[in-house]
């Protein structure tokens, strides 16, 4: 039996409540991944990640290949031994950071060539491509290069993208099962594209679907679009989507759209607002608010960012610290912030799983 | 009796073994605070501090007086609890800031007059002012406020500024005897001045021990004398300061300056070295050597920053993903060599240690 297999361990409704296998251990889901672009959270150990209640992360494949090379991480050890986390990590593409991140793009039948925007220096990435990077990094689970299209992009862009994706996931698909598939130790997610059209989405998913993936991402939301048409198209997605297997929404982590996700059947989300938030010195809040740290407010202020938050900063330190240490621009608020921030969505995930459980 | 109370344990030629107890627990001596200017030690967590080995920090009331502002600390409860640091706590009295930041400096009889480098506005210290800023802010060891010249001063300016220093130390022990002593719960420690002359010196040390401190520091040192003229002046202060007493040298945190003072009977030191090497991507090495971990010849090394290192980083990474987190300027490696430093010179201290107690 393969290491990686996705348990549904109970249903309410179209929330699911699940647990996925990896041989770096399991996951529960619904699941939250902070984001580690670099092979490193910023500002934080590993056991600071753990301490929040994190059971995945996520690192950049693009990132890693450009810097510091993904062929170097493969001779010391792979990305688990080389940043120091031994649970279950997940690797991008590229694909969301090829299209979005600015620069020269062409794209043609076979892949997709652009400009670094570190140095300027000519990359090429195909379907091939992006899997041996991922190969060579060694994550537990890897994504098929996708065609991202931007938010505002027309119909006939949004099939010829989604088209587009579907052709180069079989490719991919292809070269995974040449390798032996995810017996040798690693999955690959297909990703799911077609923008706002519920008719793209559910043919997108679809024709995925019967790529038999280890587990389906839904690519190209949180892009612009209103929370009405994020529905419809998850709605559209989960509907095509195989139900014992697992579902990531990709790049989403406020947690409304958490809740209105895990409420549509997502299972798995990344997102680096936590922490970029963490480093801009903003803080989750009950109910939805938001905490500035910077404002003269909290100058004064003794008391714990959140009320009964059991997180590490809201355990040990008051808002006047954090403020003091966000005025000062010292390193050490965005450090605990980011681990506020991130155990905050750790605890609306477990809210959710619960939910899931009781309400069986 | 005082909750303050210098034990020496052992001595090996000049070279003393010790131990300082405070209200908030005792450290070993010699001992090395890392310094952490504005209630934070840049980047590590207080229980990342303490895992170096750290028994004592030092934070600047000059700073902290400017910013949040020493009454504030004290409403919230004190500069242990503000930064969650449960064990002993220096501050300095913002001397050598006022004297070495720049900006406008006026020196009268009564004290100096100076502009914030940070917003320009205009601050007064006299030598009551300091030590009411920190007794608000509740540190267990407090320092007079002392004139600190600079390295290049000639004779008269060494000899007018230790003079001054001698009758502020004056000002501020009679206010620290009217607070009752150390008896409420603050070490106050004075500052020997008098640059390379070992003439001033002597004449400084002896006159501050007259005064009856409850320790002893030596300021204006490791500010571009010879190791020679160092070692003189180090000498000609030990000789007058009272054995029963701990020794303190401000601002030194080289390996090869640590050695050097402790085998001429110095007890504590403090440096900012560890930390800002460690941000600026430098890391001790072995027998006096440092790492500069951008460098391309760490790039493929599997190895740890110091082979049989026991801190976190040489643990847990390779100099490899250090030099990859530094070249990407990622938070986690001023973080990661910081550790390495600071738990590099607590082992220094820890070998000193033991060989005044096994010599002895």
């Amino acid at each position: 039996m393969s290491a990686f297999r996705f348990e549904l361990l109970g249903q309410h409704g179209k929330l699911r409540r699940g647990r996925y296998h990896t041989p770096h251990g399991s996951f529960e889901t619904p699941c939250f991944a902070p984001v580690g672009t670099y092979a490193t959270l910023k500002g934080l150990t590993p056991e600071q990640v753990a301490g929040t209640g994190t059971e995945l992360i996520l690192a950049n494949s693009y990132h890693l290949h450009v810097r510091p090379g993904a062929e170097r991480i493969e001779r010391l050890g792979g990305l688990h031994k080389f940043m120091g986390w031994d649970g279950p990590i997940l690797t991008d593409s590229g694909g969301f950071q090829v299209f979005s991140l600015g620069g020269k793009v062409a794209i043609d039948e076979d892949g997709v060539t652009f400009q670094s925007v570190i140095d300027g220096s000519t990359h090429r990435c195909t379907p091939e491509s992006v899997l041996t990077f991922q190969r060579q990094l060694g994550p537990d689970i890897a994504m098929v290069l996708d065609h991202c299209p931007p938010g505002d992009a027309d119909a006939d862009y949004q099939r010829a993208a989604h088209e587009r994706t579907l052709r180069w996931a079989r490719t991919a698909r292809d070269l995974h099962e040449r390798w032996g598939g995810s017996s040798r130790g690693q999955a690959v997610f297909g990703i799911c594209q077609g923008g706002v059209h519920p008719e793209l989405r559910a043919e997108s998913a679809a024709a995925m679907a019967a790529m038999d993936f280890d587990g389906y991402a839904i690519g190209g939301l949180s892009v612009g679009e209103t929370k009405q048409q994020m529905a419809v198209a998850l709605d559209a997605c989960a509907d095509a989507l195989p139900a014992g297997r697992i579902r990531y929404m990709m790049g989403v982590g406020m947690p409304e759209d958490l809740l209105a996700a895990t409420a549509r059947g997502v299972d798995l989300f990344d997102c680096v607002i936590p922490t970029r938030h963490g480093r801009n010195h903003t803080a989750f809040g009950k109910d939805g608010t938001s905490l500035k740290l910077r404002n003269a407010q909290y100058a004064d202020d003794p008391g714990p960012l959140v009320e009964g938050c059991g997180c590490y900063t809201c355990r040990k330190y008051c808002r006047a610290y954090l403020r003091h240490l966000a005025v000062a621009d010292e390193m050490l608020a965005g450090i605990l912030l980011s681990i506020h921030n991130i155990h905050f969505l750790q605890d609306l995930m477990r809210e959710i799983r619960a939910r899931a459980e009781h309400q069986e």
